[in-house]
This record gives C-alpha cells, structure tokens and sequence, in this order.
C-alpha cells in the first residue's frame, strides 16, 4: 500500500501519535514516515516531529514540508477551503 | 533592521496577517516575507501562507519551511517547550 508510512495527525494526545512515528520507523518497511494534517491539527503534526526528534530519534530528519490547500464538502452541499501540510521525515 | 521583512503570526484574524504580508510585499524593500509563529498559532501561519499565494499573490513561492522548538519561561521560573515554526515566501 502506498500510504502505509502515513501518520494521520488528528484531535488525539500528541503521544499517540509520536508512538505512532516510532514504531513505525522501527518496525516498518520503510525508512521514512509522512505526517498529514489538516486544519487545526497542523500545528500538533509540527509538535510530533519535534518531540520525536528531540526526545527519541535523533537520526531523523526532516526531508521536506508541504503546505498545501483542500477543499472540503459540508454536509449541506456547500464546499470550505482548509489547509493541510504533509512532514516528510527520514531516517539519516 | 534584520527582522524587517517578518511578520509575527499570534492570535489576530488571519486577514490580518494576509494583509500584512501583502503590504509587506508591496511595499517593502525585500522580495522576501518571513511568517513567524509557535504553538496553536503555527496552524494559522499555514492558512495565512495559502491564502496570500492563492488568492492575492499566486507569483509568491514558499521558499523554505522550517520547524524548530523553543523554550520558553513561565512566570514561576519553569521552562516549557514549545513548537515553532518559519515559513518563507519569496516573489519568483
């Protein structure tokens, strides 16, 4: 699958998903992981690599960062810009 | 001054900062514009960077992004770590 070294960053404890970044450079096939995140939650993809950097994987680099916009439908039909970013972090 | 062409995302209305970028661009003598911001506030620095280049200034690149953690002091003496972040765009 091509989005299985994907983090989706969401409303959870930023830990969960620092775990998440951990195990899956140690575990998987890949030795890079992508952060996704929209909106809000932008700012806490920002703070996972950090912290995973900093406290865990020294070794990890940040390979690129990309800003980006989506369009999202609402329920009612109509349609709202959100922005979104994508980490690239790799194991040097 | 060095810090001339940055503009300070906090917790304005992001049209605020647009704005200020979009002066900054006019107006300024650099073809330059560093977006600055830490925490939460880090989320509206991307929005502001999207809607400056995809609505008023679609000539603007983003030139570089970079993260970093900072430690700030509270006011009892203790440290905290806090995300932040520069997102540079620059007229191509």
């Amino acid at each position: 699958m091509a989005d299985d070294n994907t983090v989706y960053i969401g409303g959870k404890p930023v830990m969960r998903y620092v775990l998440a970044v951990i195990m899956q450079i140690n575990t998987g096939k890949s030795d890079e992981v992508v952060l996704k995140a929209r909106g809000r939650a932008v700012s806490r993809a920002v703070d996972v690599a950090e912290i995973v950097r900093r406290r865990f994987l020294p070794g990890l680099e940040v390979a690129s960062i990309v800003t980006s916009t989506e369009e999202i439908s609402r329920e009612d039909g109509s349609k709202t810009a959100v922005s979104s970013m994508e980490i690239t972090l790799k194991q040097g």
